[in-house]
């Protein structure tokens, strides 16, 4: 893809990420951020909270389980990524439109927080180096990856497909 | 600051971070970090590293310590901060001008790695309400801050993840 | 506001802008632009458009202006500004999300285009100065401004070019 | 290219665009903006300007034409494109390096300016269809197009290609 909409975010997580399988074995990772900016209120002298911008965010394969085994409720990260629009129907008939994050990158930020941060080394087998594919590279369609992953259960999101996943 | 030039950039850190204190006490970190773009090399089919972007990067107060506790040689960081210039002379008396990130925010990629993350409450005198600023906002003089940095106490996110911070 | 999210945006305008002027005088213009990534098809070897990223604009005061006067349906532009959400609800008690690109600067691309620059120069009254309020600074609060927007003059960039502004 | 650092600058440029030719005919435009933050002076309550950012830029192909036509010393654009960093010996043998932006996108800003758009349609050859060529695509090596353009006289920048253009 050229030509996308890059966005860089800093908010917290609303909920625990949410990690399925596709019918594959490829990993994606759901969640959600809340980014607050804050203003100077000029009567009292003190910053106040502004209203919020919540952001539906994926990511995919090996980063979408470092994510689930690392973020929860309340972390402070920081994403990039590509802002993306998704229209569906609902059962009603209604159009409506969704915002996306497809995630290139993430990580919990540092302002509040320390980390130890621990590098995994997994056993690859071929078909899977698209892990280390390149920012905004070669991961465009997990659904097609063939070969299932070795030891996990692939788990359908057919179902979870028919609704939007937010 | 109004105007600035933010950036986004994803990283290695090329060394240890350095972490020094003004003399009023506000900590400092110094580091640099490498972004090494991919391309595809249509003869091979195969994807190969592109010349590396060399960045020198700034932080202050509480998050410099916690770069400094988290981060080391070879890190990858997300990292979005102002792009600055800074001019000076050598000793030849030739100018030089250098470009370096003032770092807004930052934290480890998840990308090829997983973190443990632990949330940090300080015992924060009145003076250095300053540490909860928000991004791009009152850090802009470190070096008239009064007291020396506090000592703290972690605190596990889990905690901390009973009330989301939003 | 501090801690905003900014995003840059290149795409086509989908109508003509909407100029509107607050009771107090302000301009406030709307527009609409479509960014339309591109992907290489593998099979065809040919690049096709992907989904289009909608977004709603406003820009306020002096420079809505100038939008209304340089834009028009169809022309590409770059855009940067701060990512928003509003909620409201509709006439069924439904609520709803929008977001929106509250613009700091834009630009029509010279990518497909030439274009020939008028510079304005305008009769400011003193508490106007606002025109001149630094990017993501002091347009918080367009409604509450008092004078009615003056007339103007418009003078080449030739002339000011003379004494570069920096 | 993937994982590039993108920037979106927003200043004025230093001087007249410079438009050259490589051997092939292939158009190219560099140019220097400055961007100048503005701080807000507690004392005196005026903005003032804070340190600029210079930035040497360069532009490919019939973008680069329409940079030539349409800019000069003095106005002001919107940039976006990728940050790059090139290193150089000088005549004394020492090491120096550069930073650059590739750009993908520029206009001038609507800011203080109107503009009269005018969109460029181009007798294109086959061969030079990659004008077209979507936002970080495949510009790449514009030093190795084959066909000459058609009615221009291609100039070399083999000399100026001894030393840094800027």
């Amino acid at each position: 893809m050229a030509g996308e909409t890059t966005i860089t975010v800093v908010g917290n997580l609303t909920d625990d990420p949410e990690l399925r399988f596709t019918p594959s074995g490829a990993a994606v990772a759901n969640f959600r951020i809340a980014s607050t900016p804050r203003y100077l209120d000029r009567q009292s002298g003190e910053w106040r909270d502004g209203d919020p911008l919540f952001l539906a965010c994926n990511i995919w394969r090996d980063p979408a389980e470092h994510v689930a085994e690392t973020l929860k409720r309340g972390t402070r990260v920081i994403v990039t990524g590509r802002l993306r629009q998704r229209s569906y129907e609902t059962r009603e008939g209604e159009k409506r439109t969704v915002f996306e994050l497809e995630v290139d990158e993430i990580g919990p930020s540092l302002r509040y927080a320390t980390a130890k941060v621990m590098k995994m080394t997994r056993q690859t087998e071929p078909g899977r180096a698209t892990a280390a594919a390149p920012r905004g590279g070669s991961l465009d369609d997990p659904w097609s990856v063939g070969a299932p992953a070795a030891q996990r259960e692939p788990v359908t999101v057919g179902a979870a497909a028919d609704e939007p996943p937010f």
